[in-house]
């Protein structure tokens, strides 16, 4: 067969081979990030900054105090046309529809020391989350970057960087863009006014296509349940119409402050355990095992050596595949204590209730917060709340809040351990409604929050939480703890409902009874009212009340 | 306040940023990249392999053959148990449960230049075919170095890859690892028999911890489909118990090549318009205009720069953003034609049926292949066949099968647009039954394929495809068209039926007729048979059968 042309050799397809930045990668493919509309963009580029803002307050000791601002540049008009013409012959409808918006997010915390803010803003996959095992909101290095990458993408703006680490320090300010191709920023000094005044902390200010949208999974949404899980935090919002909306903290207690732990060896795949030797300083593969994971004492150390078939001794270097894979085994034959559990900093049961009573008005307020538990390694912990009654809407389904590591989650809810574990619990039996497999019918919020060293996140937009049996089952025992409290009081109130029910009877029948007594018993009306006085009296002794 | 020792400063801070590679990235969330589980990752790591072969032979002009092997290696004991102690006192299912199984995958392809081997293989984000608009299987460059890494994770074990780009040529081969912080290939030769006969090709072998299932969503499954969608090549399939199932070819016919386009100017957005202005090698704004794009003539250049006030002899590299706004929104002003559509190799409409057939049987087929289209400047194309009847289960939810570029889809159904409009598609109108919202009842295989320059994925998995509003249309257009002729073919053969069935009743009832007609005229038997026969000429002429 003669080759064609049109058909291409290997040396060919050779020549085409390149490198992807991560940055190309994510430009492409945004929606992976969270920027898949305007309206979620909107949300997702506030969420990234006020995560930020909330992880560093806390890291350096700092009661949070976040202003976010969002105002309009120039409104485009809505559902713009595309002027397709040719191929099958119609119009498409356009891309637009979407406003120019700045959002900006100031926080009074420690502020970014001036070498760090380029690659902080201007470099996908950089941060000081990833590569340790402790409690944060962010995890992965990508959050804000990928905001100042959609910018750039959406209205070739750079991000506005301004920070200022103390008052003894001079504040700086930077205008920070992403180089595509080599996923390295791009940043140049801004000038600060000389009269400007920087107080402490660090603005972030960004020009995005997005769409402002006041109700459902809104930006006012977000900051209402994140000051429900974070009542140490205030939070001023100004929207797009100048209207202010201002969450004052209820509570001046910082939450303790996290831990790094080291990974538990049983969370630890054999890739990444042959990896670990060979970063590893120490010098014999007891000490290795000792020093790099949690809960291995030496001699348990000397167990899993023992299970190996591998002498104490051994340089970490110097173990081959064969003797790596027989370490792997012998750690899971060797019985170790579960991961600490001190490096989780749960919310709090106290605060959980303080948190949704300023944000809910109910009649019944209840939460639990579980031990900690373990999945694949990781040290979780889980926290659930339930509101009921009040102003609370008595005939919709329940809302669900759901929270990871103090940060609200408020898409793909379908997808997550939360509401499959909202689902799967039998709500009637704490006398609430229930259509098979759905949340609860009743005035109840419901409130679940994942507090773990590594949440196991769905996608790179971090929206739900993967389903490990392990999470599933503490998130039901929570539920049943506080749904079993709500039942009571239903009950409770429910009895109490009927009781003053049945005595406005009373009080509403018993003068009538009283006049056909009269009149049957030919009664003076002083008769009749003592007669009626008795009556009520011995009803209400029968009735207990 | 005095600062205490375990809270950070802004300095503590920055020091412990640091960079992430994309491959530690990954390593800690596989499970973005479909390796969730055991069962799924072997599927996985073999759709992975069996895309690039595919692409391969094609883009070579070679009719694939394609040989896939699963070998066990040693199994684990079934759901082996972690032996947590301490913690809140209870044991914990382990992550045991999987295999350890050797996968190989071997192709008749062009093979891989020896240099380029090591970067495809030990590399996340690498690739041919990410960079250009132009159909094919993969697209993100990070599909093959997933298993790779995968593998590596799991069992410790570098791939390892033959290759010989011909008759010619040396075969080579190479075992290739990644390292983890570098996301970098460790690669290093390996040899290969003296006596070793080495065809023309590729072949893969990756050991991973997965589980072979033979039901569901197997890679028997995949390959299945897979072949229904690719008629024109050969699997052959060796499970892990030694069983073999071969595809053989329906035609003999490869694909047309697909051709690369340029970038249309409505699917650009601002940033990337930037960012193509940098990189450009023409020297005015008018020729890049041309030059980069599809669809932009002399004249229709002439007419955005016009629309955004900006001169034609411009050097694209002096453009200033502010200009770069106006040259956008000139583009969205200017009436251009729909992308070009040569670029999209749909199955065909003969090649789907075929492909049906091949693996299902049915009574009744029909396909369509739709006008291309265009989503966010991207152009697309929507095939739907239908099979009917036959040895189909006749009381179950119709079979859907998804296909993007050729490739099955077998997890993420719901999030899918194919299966949003299945269940959108009033199944009743074409006589087959329909749950609300669900797919249709009936003996009934639905496939539908989405061919495109870049496919809307909704994760790095590439398991389901974006909703975007075209695209979702179409897929109903589809649908709608294949419906009405199984529509028809369902009234037609349930009128067969019927008259089948009231003839049958002539035959049974006519000979009582006439000996109740013989027993009141007196009729001899001879005249009973004639009238007999008169009266079913009379009733089977006025049924016109």
């Amino acid at each position: 067969m003669i080759k064609k042309a049109k058909y291409a050799t290997a040396e060919e397809m050779a020549a085409a081979q390149r490198e992807i930045s991560v940055a190309e990668f994510f430009a492409k493919n945004r929606h992976l990030l969270g920027f898949d509309n305007p309206a979620k963009a909107v949300l997702t580029t506030v969420r990234e900054a006020v995560d930020n803002s909330l992880d560093a307050c806390e890291e350096a000791g700092i009661l949070p105090e976040i202003h976010v601002e969002i105002t309009p540049v120039a409104a485009k008009k809505e559902g713009q046309q595309l002027l397709l013409e040719g191929g099958n012959g119609k119009k498409q409808k356009g891309f637009g529809g979407a406003d120019r918006l700045i959002v900006s997010v100031q926080d009074n915390g420690p502020g970014i020391v001036k070498e760090q803010i380029p690659k902080i803003f201007g470099k996908l996959l950089y941060g000081s989350k990833f590569h340790r095992l402790r409690m944060s909101r962010g995890q992965q290095g990508i959050g804000i970057s990928a905001a100042a990458l959609y910018s750039q993408l959406t209205t070739g703006q750079q991000a506005t960087i301004t920070s200022r680490t103390g008052g003894r320090s001079k504040p700086h300010r930077f205008r920070v863009g992403i180089d595509l191709a080599k996923n390295a920023p791009e940043a140049r000094d801004a000038e600060i006014g000389e009269k400007e005044e920087v107080p402490q902390g660090t603005k972030v200010v960004l020009e995005i296509e997005g769409r402002y949208q006041k109700h459902g999974k809104s930006v006012d949404e977000y900051l209402k349940e994140t000051a429900v899980a974070n009542p140490h935090a205030r939070f001023v919002f100004k929207d797009p119409d100048g209207n202010v909306t201002t969450h004052e903290r209820a509570s001046k207690e910082l939450p303790p402050p996290a831990k790094e732990i080291k990974p538990h060896p049983y969370g630890v795949e054999l890739g990444v355990l042959i990896n670990m030797m060979r970063d590893t300083s120490s010098r014999t593969v007891k000490g290795f095992l000792q020093t790099d994971f949690s809960r291995v004492s030496p001699d348990k150390a000397g167990e899993i050596l023992k299970h190996a078939g591998i002498s104490e001794g051994y340089h970490p270097k110097t173990i081959a595949r064969d003797q790596a894979d027989r370490l792997y085994e012998g750690i899971q034959q060797t019985k170790l204590m579960a991961p600490p559990t001190d490096c989780l900093a749960p919310i709090g049961e106290k605060q959980l209730v303080d948190g949704l009573k300023k944000e809910f008005e109910a009649e019944f307020y209840t939460s639990t917060t579980r031990p900690p538990d373990v999945y694949r390694g990781n040290p979780f912990q889980i926290e659930a709340a339930l509101a009921y009654g009040g102003k609370l809407p008595a005939e919709e389904p329940a809302q669900v809040l759901r929270f990871a590591n103090r940060v609200p989650l408020l898409y793909q809810a379908g997808a997550c351990a939360i509401s499959k574990a909202v689902a799967a619990t039998s709500w009637r039996n704490y006398n609430l409604q229930q259509p098979k497999g759905s949340p609860p019918i009743g005035p109840l919020v419901i409130v679940v929050h994942m507090a773990s060293v590594w949440v196991p996140f769905t996608s790179e937009a971090k929206e739900a939480i993967a389903s490990y049996e392990e999470i599933l089952k503490e998130i039901k025992l929570a539920l049943q703890e506080c749904g079993r409290r709500v039942g009571i009081h239903v009950n409770k109130s429910r009895r109490a409902e009927d009781e003053a029910r049945k005595r406005s009877y009373i009080d509403m029948y018993l003068p009538h009874i009283g006049i056909a007594l009269q009149q049957i018993l030919k009664l003076s009306d002083s008769e009749r009212e003592k007669t009626c006085g008795n009556l009520k009296s011995i009803l209400e002794k029968t009735r207990k009340v």
